[in-house]
């Protein structure tokens, strides 16, 4: 962070137009302006910056931050979103590391970030945090960045600072977002409501490759790669593919919809990306083709307007103590059942008259 | 509908003390104290008018069903609710008919209700309905009770009302409990939220067993029955029940959860039923056994506070012009992809500063 910050500072300096206001802030500061300008020549510190400008949950930087998104809003949406989930221990890190390279190496028009978010880093301490100093090779790279998103609080936040970061990285120019999560509560569902496609990381594991995939995951990927496909454990790994592949087609046999291809890759040993990228690529061309690349888009959008309305009405009501007293005093009739859930949302919602 | 006014107004002549209310009201009409009384005595005209009742959006009846529902609430609890699901063509029912007097027959304490929800109903003219007429030998019986809900509008309108028929249905003494629904849209997301099990009804088909099986309904099941495993059909329905076996198994593997069982059936000659039945009560035993009956109860109930509190709030503004002009432009701009949804959402929620 100290780093960061000397950059920051540098780069006030540096700026061709100083904002009257930053005089009167107590640490020098870019304004949304300069920070937009920045950013889309594509600096990272002023990317840096700006996502933590958004990320921001203080009321002072609520307005800059609307600025800076409005201001870069038309710059964003020209990347490939991927989500990238797997349960710990399936190598996500890894993978995104080599990947990443391996996308930088083979395009120099190419640019690489990864989101990483945690819903529970707020309790946990931000164990994914820890994961991406592993990703040392990757994060030296002129044409890489890696963001954890330690954003906690109600699953709209934390997405809505994913998202936001993810719009300010595309304004920045990188055509390549992963944004990897760990299999933790609703996360997966929130990032594939983030993501163009969602891809799940699977492993062979002892003879019970499928150990771990939750509910819903089969229906949520785009595409699953096998990993640590390597050495010794190939032989499983294919019979788990071929395991995983049927499952698969099972639950999305529709002569309309995608079939999920299932890959075998190594992380660690760097090999079956050219599949797997052929993979990603059909994936793309079939969206497009089928109009469901910009539907998915234009649904996800709807979606997290509708969600954060309902969060925010929620937390105007969570600061009206007669609400919230009545709400609490109906919930406890409905789960002993005195109350059907409609008659005391009724109540509750009668609370209201007069004053909206 | 001519019939049950006619023995509505008997039972008003009939009964022992008449509302004062009454006499102002242009139609006979129960009290709510007289018709929770004879619904408890399992009254099936008191039920039928409770339902209308409940299901009715009219301001004026909206405090005689609160207060029929809150007289009823202690009764309602003890039926078992299974929500029974499959593709148009799959026989629901005729299955529902034939397992419904086979209940019946075998147990002299059972009491059958079938409640049909057809969310699209008011779009297609009530498809379902028709399909009632069908039921023609478990209508007659003096211990089934058959109604479609007809209730259109939003997916917490079409629930509330299934719902609080099931809560009358329960104090009128009906212990299996049955929603059937068709598979449109959210219907079956909708009816897992209200039963305690939820039956998929499958069929052998032209060697593909699992088209039309929709995402998600794998992981929805509780119970399948293969229906139509009759005659020449056997061997296919055999070859498909494994299928679905595996697929159930492969996305619910886990040691503590219930994997679905899957059975052969035929509601057109009452095969199977046994093992069918045997199923459900496993089914029942375990989800007590491990807590989570009363769990998802608890859970739904509190899904649906939270649902219809906020599709009530929604309701609230919906009235408000300048919310609903604001919001649609918005939208728009989301959908046009300049501006992010949460800083719309933002925006919009601005608008009600100082109003809440």
């Amino acid at each position: 962070m100290a780093k960061s910050t000397l950059h920051i500072s540098k780069g006030v300096e540096d700026a061709p137009s100083i904002n009257p206001k930053l005089k009167a802030h107590p640490f020098a500061r870019r304004s949304p302006e300069e920070l937009a300008l920045k950013l889309a020549m594509g600096d990272l510190s002023a990317l840096a910056q700006g996502i933590t400008l958004v990320e921001s949950q203080a009321p002072t930087d609520l307005s800059d931050a609307s600025e800076l998104l409005n201001l870069l809003m038309s710059k964003s949406g020209n990347a490939i979103r991927i989500g990238v989930s797997g349960v710990p221990g399936v190598g996500k890190s890894t993978f995104l590391e080599s990947y990443g390279i391996y996308l930088l190496e083979k395009d120099p028009k190419a640019k690489v970030a990864i989101l990483a978010v945690d819903p529970s880093s707020a309790k946990h301490q931000g164990a994914i945090l820890g994961d991406k100093t592993r990703m040392v090779e990757l994060g030296k790279h002129p044409r890489a960045f890696i963001r954890p998103t330690a954003a906690g609080g109600a699953l709209g936040g934390v997405a809505r600072a994913t998202k936001e970061a993810m719009i300010l990285c595309e304004a920045a120019g990188f055509n390549h977002i992963f944004v990897e999560t760990v299999g933790v509560g609703q996360s997966e569902t929130m990032v594939s409501q983030l993501a163009d496609c969602f891809l799940f990381l699977a492993m062979p594991g002892t003879g019970d490759e499928l150990q771990g995939i939750k509910k819903g995951i089969m229906e949520m990927a785009d595409l699953v790669a096998m990993n640590k496909s390597e050495g010794e454990y190939r032989t499983a790994a294919e019979r788990g593919a071929l395991e995983v592949k049927r499952a698969l087609q099972l639950v999305t046999r529709s002569q309309e919809e995608w079939i999920p291809s299932v890959s075998l890759i190594s992380g660690l040993f760097c090999e079956g990306f050219e599949v797997l990228e052929a993979d990603l690529e059909r994936y793309f061309r079939h969206a497009k083709i089928k109009g469901t690349f910009e539907q998915k888009r234009n649904e996800q959008n709807q979606f997290w307007f509708e969600r954060s309305i309902y969060e925010g009405i929620q937390s105007l009501f969570a600061s009206d103590i007669n609400w919230i007293s009545l709400k609490s005093a109906l919930n406890q009739q409905v789960l002993s059942r005195e109350v059907s859930p409609f008659e005391a949302s009724r109540q509750l919602l009668d609370s209201l008259k007069g004053k909206i």
